[in-house]
């Protein structure tokens, strides 16, 4: 009799993106199309904690309809959640548990969809496993709309985003052109990416010649200088009748603080929550005298999964394929990225890192994507970022609004009679 | 000799939409279908202020194909003003100086592509005129995010706005939503409407059942009721996981105040601009202990053509086309509108409105339309909304952002001698 064939464990982690289901979908896809070698796959409720917590989804109770439409769903269809697990030795109470969770249900597969953190957990999942002699095949699936994990040419969630904030500059750009003569001359965008530029760059890709919106863009690599935007913000409302602004919500001080962190406090004394676009629409307000707009589209620009980007949602799908594809082929403790072969046309395939290179790595912004004055992007990050918004992926809307479907989301019986304090 | 047709003038007035564009293809179009009966139809640059300035363009200097994808583009493709005209004995200069402008290039109908405050203009327009002994049919041509306008069913770019609304919302809350659990409890997002709650209201089709979001709707019609708020968000929260606000922009204190201009002071020291949206956040962060995320979309939502209401754009050309033919039946002083038959299928025609009736009148949103306990909307409320949003009309997306163009602009040769100051 051939032997049983193991459950996977799939479980999201972090921040959701617009195209973090998209993954699930091309994972549970190709598991099922495996199903003498993989038995079923089980998704953790709400990432590691549903793990911990033996709470798990099986997504052997969905239909092929319901999981193939998983690719047009934004936020993640599991749950998820920011738990950071420390080291081996001082989190070992929940790594161990981990390993008691995926033993009581002969878990053999673990795919973590996540940015850093979590190719940093599923290293030392891998390592406690092996050392506990517990047979497990840990992979990575990236994940993260900051575009900043190692190795892969891009991170799947980021290009949709991208797409989103250029699409949103581009059109507010025109809005605000066509009436500056009477009305607004400043407009004031911020963007996510507390520690590194790669969306505020990415909303430059939304000019394509010299005078084109944004006209500057504040990067959290460069330290804010006041005087200096200011003759700027006037010099372009001046030449071009309005100035289009993105700033990154991590801009900092000369000082090195985030400038959004900076201790004002709202009408009702409470210390006001973020927002660097409100800071600078007050500054060149009181400043130049000039009328000004600002919009934070927070979540919307992560979640936006109604303008995504072909080529991230078809990443994200072929990375959760590739996820299995490596687990059936015995590789543990790595990650497939994307290797880019070239830039125009952009062709790309999938290749693998070892989680131990990803793990706690974080890939900066170069700073040759910043032009020499610090107030826009160069080629080379033109060249980096231009294929990744390529392709509209629109979702079914129904009703007028973008579908959405909840899944059954059915439990798997606990096996465990011990509970788990997270 | 048969008589030389007359010329039109087309002019856009007031903040932009998705879709007034679209009317200007509708227009110029069905004009040029005309060609015996009408001459060239040039548009004022800047709108009103053009028209004053003698600033004009011609428009049939550009392709057909040029003004067809017109459709598609957001922002005022001629330039629009906020520019209010007065009284006709108060402002008799300007009426008299458009009549001049007119006479000079022999300009036969105006077109007047806006809200309230420009239906008020064209109406003193067409009764100069005919004081004056000039003959001139004056169409008033409806826009207006706001929805404010009477006697039409809705108004122009509305129902886009809406739509881009209901879609951020509903992509938001399952963001939200699916990581609560460890990150953001309550989010709330900004939108316009500073005098009337139609777009605030809009974004309550995004809930499709008691449970969805958005659970909480902040109106302008209803003054904020602090602990009540609190109460409510609290409870959502602790029910649902999380918890989705609404706030229009033109929420009012229980005095009757703005909220929004509540005096608040940033870290620099200088009054605050805007964004009621995080007033509320830091209050519930403050008072309940939630992590609390907030979005302003600002112009965005006014100008998100790629994601327009397909009923919005059909509905913005045909009042376009149906203000050329109101124009070649002679009828002066009116201004085409919007038709309901029916709710569901929504079915509607063009109708007629006179100006005289049109001018400085706003519409309300109705009592009814929100719930008696004055955070949500009614089922009347949905049968009204929801056909507005009906169907995606996706601009052409070029380099994986939407298309635009720039028009030649060619200016007509100015034939007066003396300038305008306006």
């Amino acid at each position: 009799m051939p032997k049983k064939p193991r459950n996977a464990l799939y479980a999201q982690s972090g921040g959701p993106t617009a195209v973090i289901n998209a993954t699930a979908a091309g994972l549970i896809l190709a598991a099922r199309r495996q199903r003498g070698r993989i038995g079923r796959v089980f998704a953790a409720h709400d990432g590691i904690i549903g793990a911990l917590t033996e709470d798990l989804y099986d997504t052997s109770r969905e239909s092929a309809r319901t999981i193939d439409r998983l690719r047009y769903l934004p936020g993640a269809a599991f749950g998820t959640c920011r738990y950071k697990l420390k080291g081996l030795e001082e989190s070992r109470a929940h790594y161990e548990r981990l390993i008691e969770v995926f033993r009581a249900h002969d878990i053999g597969y673990f795919f973590y969809n996540g940015g850093n953190d979590s190719q940093d957990t599923s290293w030392k999942v891998s390592q406690l496993a092996e050392k506990m002699g517990y047979p497990l095949i840990c992979v990575g699936v990236p994940k993260t709309v900051d575009n900043d994990l190692p190795l892969t040419d891009c991170c799947p969630g980021f290009g949709s985003a991208a797409k989103f904030i250029g699409t949103s500059i581009r059109e507010c750009a025109q809005d605000v052109a066509s009436m500056a003569r009477t009305s607004t001359r400043v407009f004031i965008m911020e963007v996510m990416g507390r520690n590194a530029g790669w969306l505020a760059a990415a909303s430059g890709l939304a000019a394509e010649q010299d005078d084109d919106a944004p006209h500057l863009i504040l990067f959290p690599e460069i330290p804010f200088r006041r005087e200096e935007f200011l003759a700027r913000v006037r010099k372009v409302a001046d030449e071009r009748g309005s100035c289009v602004v993105v700033v990154s919500e991590g801009l900092r001080s000369p000082e090195g603080k985030i400038m959004a962190e900076s201790g004002a406090r709202d009408a009702f004394g409470h210390p006001q929550l973020g927002g660097i676009a409100p800071q600078l629409a007050s500054l060149v307000q009181e400043e130049l005298k000039l009328k000004v707009h600002w919009a934070v589209p927070d979540y919307m620009q992560r979640s936006a999964r109604h303008v995504a980007s072909k080529v991230d949602a078809d990443q994200a799908f072929k990375l959760g394929e590739a996820a299995v594809k490596f687990a059936l082929a015995g590789r543990n403790a790595v990650m497939p990225i994307i290797v880019r072969k070239s830039d125009a046309p952009y062709r790309w395939t999938i290749g693998a890192a070892e989680l131990a290179e990803v793990a706690n790595q974080e890939r900066e912004l170069p700073r040759n994507y910043i032009s020499k004055d610090g107030w826009h992007i160069t080629q080379a990050a033109r060249r980096y970022l231009l294929p990744l918004i390529q392709g509209e992926d629109f979702p079914p809307f129904r009703g007028g609004l973008p579908f959405t479907q909840s899944l059954k989301n059915v439990r798997v019986p606990k096996r465990l009679t011990t509970g788990f304090q997270p």
